[in-house]
């Protein structure tokens, strides 16, 4: 059985992950492959727990203690998710993975990338998204969609100078990784970013094709 | 101020770490000083959530996800409790730290040494216990003493074979650092371990003020 394909989504809240997750989704669905959809922090029993104590606003934890139940998470999510979907071929789709470990505890929270480099190592001996498909949207905007009813989480109290460092953190990243981050400007009309993204996705596509991927 | 020391407790359940620490506490309180007893995993608002998801016998979790999950509520541990404490000059007494993860999640669960050596320079960037008395006792003994109603957690639930593995990891690491870790027979009666225990602290306690510490 040939080994599925990892594609994680990533940018700030109200970038428009959620949205076009669900849309890729059904793009590949339609091509006949089994697609899992998952989430980080998030999607397994336990991780779902480690969410909560993540977000829960009243716990002030140190930003490495943070970044260790980050991985912590990932662990799990690794071992019960995503590996055993891809090894039995289905593609996994992840709303967040590692690059928001750098640009949220990383740019957001100061923890130096060598730092979490040693952690990203320790728990993933090198495995790493095979596509990451960044929605960039300036913090004004991510504000202006994601201001709800809702109590808002641990995260989602910080200032928007907090963010700031998050989303530069987020575009240093996809310089320093262009081959893997596709960079899809958020900001644009709901049609026009799903149009960058279904370019984006069908490059990928047709070159798992060219690659010898059976599809 | 000068700095407090940090004495920490080892050895496997029933082996006398509860019962010599109250004493051990008393020791040092009679002797004018400021002393902090705590224990891990627990210890913060965190931890102690940290610590019902790892021994939750419900819990299936990777060995290494139970291995950052230790590291994470350690990392707690040290900014909440324990540094502060010893910042303002007082003595901490541990009711288990790192060793235990070298013997549980080393010895116990075979996470290799040498990663585990990774996550401990990340965490604690050098710092390790000045005193740590280890407790040593045969499965067996440690088996009976603990017979009790209460349901038996995670570790607990583990047969004997793991436990012979953590035992032989805690021996190993005594051997390996015995300057810091000093080896009481936890299998004699009380007052014979509460013996050979104070010999160890008088020990370190004239080691300490023979080098100038200001009692
Ligand atoms: N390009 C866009 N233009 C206008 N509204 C958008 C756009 N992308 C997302 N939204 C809206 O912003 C909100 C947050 O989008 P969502 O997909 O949940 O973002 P994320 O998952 O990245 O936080 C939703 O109400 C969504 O409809
Ligand atoms: N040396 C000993 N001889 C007999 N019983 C002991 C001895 N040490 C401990 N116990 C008993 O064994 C039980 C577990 O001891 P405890 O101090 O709680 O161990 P730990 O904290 O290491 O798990 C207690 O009931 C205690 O009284
Ligand atoms: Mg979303
Ligand atoms: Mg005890």
């Amino acid at each position: 059985m040939q080994r599925g394909k990892f594609i994680t989504f990533e940018g700030i809240d109200g970038a428009g992950k959620s949205t076009h997750l669900a849309w890729l989704a059904s793009f590949l669905r339609d091509k006949g492959l089994e697609v899992i959809v998952t989430r980080e922090p998030g999607s397994t029993a336990l991780g779902e727990q480690l969410r909560q104590l993540l977000l829960d606003h009243r716990q002030a934890m140190h930003a490495e203690t943070e970044t260790l139940l980050m991985f912590a998470a990932r662990r799990e999510h690794l071992d019960k998710v995503i590996l055993p979907a891809l090894e039995r071929g289905a593609w996994v789709i992840s709303d967040r993975f590692t690059d928001a470990s750098f640009a949220y505890q990383g740019g957001g929270r100061g923890v130096p990338s060598a730092r979490l480099e040693i952690l990203e190592q320790w728990v993933q001996k090198g495995f790493s998204p095979d596509l990451t498909v960044y929605f960039d949207v300036p913090v004004t905007i991510s504000r202006q969609r994601v201001q709800s009813a809702r109590t808002a989480d641990r995260f989602e109290l910080e200032p928007d100078l907090f963010f700031e460092r998050v989303r530069q953190a987020y575009l240093q990243r996809a310089k320093q990784f262009s081959e893997r981050i596709r960079v899809v400007d958020g900001s644009l009309s709901l049609e026009e970013v799903r149009t960058a993204m279904v370019e984006v996705v069908e490059k990928f596509w047709s070159a798992q094709a060219s690659s010898g991927y059976r599809m």
